[in-house]
């Protein structure tokens, strides 16, 4: 079982799906994170989720000049979370890490004692060019590849950046076996970034790595100005609609599946493997309801059925 | 029965379908024109179109410095194609009017002599700012409002413009009933446009018109050229897919009908009245042939079953 997620991406025959999950806040007290840990898994359980994504939140400010819709509140690093609070979790989680929070000896000492079985891993580089780091990307990409290579490793994908393709090939030979996009509210900009990443790979003679396309409902005006501020494109007639909603949370979980039922088909036709990722931005219970039901919905769309 | 397009727009209930045709080069010899006219007329009897657009062509290298793909030719006048060799199309004709090129004296006479039963127009503005025009697109509109208000006036939207839901307004106000869009092939853009327009007539307290959307296969990436210079936005997982594709007419055939769906689908959830334009930009048979087919199956979308 914690080796599906794996095969999944390695085989690339197949949709793998992740749920995406934000370690909670450093003030909180240990037997409110058990509580919050408890709940959560409960909740995944009955789904056919292949695995956690748990993220390492930085300080993004410096990326984005406007003042950030939710303030910036340091979280339980989510390596340490792992170890400490979800041993119950019997599946594989995806361990995200902003490497330049770390030094190099911080990131190899993780590197040894991480259990490839259980654990795989996404890098994150710097959020802007200005920003100074303590390991930058390539270093810490090199690291791995020396220090444990069997540790699988993943890259972020912006499908907002015209040339992200060009940066996925990068990663793609730097070792990353797949990718997980940021959030995705426009099918038209992730469709032009997996086109042009499968069709790079074919001129260079590369199998295509699995990209996740990260889906994240939004049930709020302040939801939506924070996709925004995180950078996610969200398309004007969609931005309308939203504001427009009765129901915004509906509307944009409407959105969010036929989002993934047309990247599913635009994928399935080009034969480039994918999968999603369901997270949710906001910590509101009704948008993680909502999310858990998309995840649900989600893994039908796969042919996983409802349940594991 | 000719009044079933006016109705349809005036309604603004049901989507209106129109073939767009380019009247013949004037080098044609009238014998020549004669059968090209019949053969037209025959292919689209049985099909339930609700009218043929056509085009006023003006020489718009001034507009895009690169090299025009398909060479400029001067084509018959619309009006006088119209007049002297479609007496037996018995339904309407959209005239468009490239009102720069005439005479406030020209435009006059001809809306004077325009049957509004039989005729509907669309006035197109300058393709650039810096073109030498001999009538305004406000006074032409002006001078219809005075000389023939009952003759249906159209406009045309271009997509690809960010703030054309402006000039849409501005164009309502000044008498148009309809809207036709340049050549689509962003579905995102159109939706955009769209509801942008519809949201801005809410705000006023306008009723929103029906826009036509011009849908037009593309057999050859020489047509892809020419769509791209014309100035139609190709997303570029699309232009990916018809560059590879084994069958490049047969692939944008079916990315037309899927715009179309998601076009219908969009505007009928919204409330926005909506139709379709069928073209061919190519003069080559498959083409035409392929746009023929596309009405056919458009006319079916909208509820109209295969045949009049």
């Amino acid at each position: 079982m914690p080796d599906t997620l794996r095969t999944l991406l390695t085989d690339a025959t197949d949709g793998a799906l992740l749920f995406g999950i934000t370690p909670p806040r450093l003030s909180t007290s240990r037997e409110r994170i058990r509580e919050i840990t408890a709940a959560t898994l409960a909740r995944l359980a009955p789904l056919a989720v292949d695995g956690l994504a748990l993220y390492d939140i930085d300080d993004e400010s410096d990326r984005n000049p406007d003042e950030r819709p939710f303030p910036y509140l340091p979280t339980l690093d989510p390596a340490e979370y792992h170890a400490d609070y979800l041993g119950d979790w019997t599946r594989p989680a995806v361990i995200y890490r902003c490497v330049g929070k770390y030094s190099e000896l911080q990131l190899r000492t993780w590197l040894e004692n991480a259990d490839p079985a259980r654990t795989l891993t996404v890098f994150v580089g710097a959020s802007s060019h200005d920003k100074a780091v303590r390991t930058r990307l390539s270093t810490a990409q090199a690291l791995r590849q020396s220090v444990r290579p069997d540790l699988m490793l993943g890259g972020v994908a912006i499908t907002e950046r015209p040339d992200e393709y060009a940066r996925l090939i990068t990663k793609h030979q730097a070792g990353c076996a797949y990718f997980i996009s940021q959030v995705i509210y426009s099918a038209d900009a992730a469709k032009n970034m997996v086109s042009d990443y499968y069709y790079a790979c074919l001129e260079r003679g590369l199998t295509p790595r699995p990209v996740l396309f990260t889906l994240s409902v939004c049930g709020s005006l302040k939801t939506l100005a924070f996709l925004k501020w995180l950078g996610v494109h969200v398309p004007r007639w969609l931005e309308n609609s939203l504001r427009h909603a009765d129901d915004t949370l509906a509307e944009s979980y409407a959105q969010c599946l036929a989002n993934a039922r047309e990247l599913a088909a635009f994928c399935r036709k080009l034969g480039m493997p994918f999968g999603f990722l369901v997270e949710s931005v906001s910590i509101r219970k009704t948008e993680i309801d909502a999310a858990v039901n998309l995840a649900g919905e989600l893994s039908t769309l796969l042919g996983r059925g409802e349940s594991v």
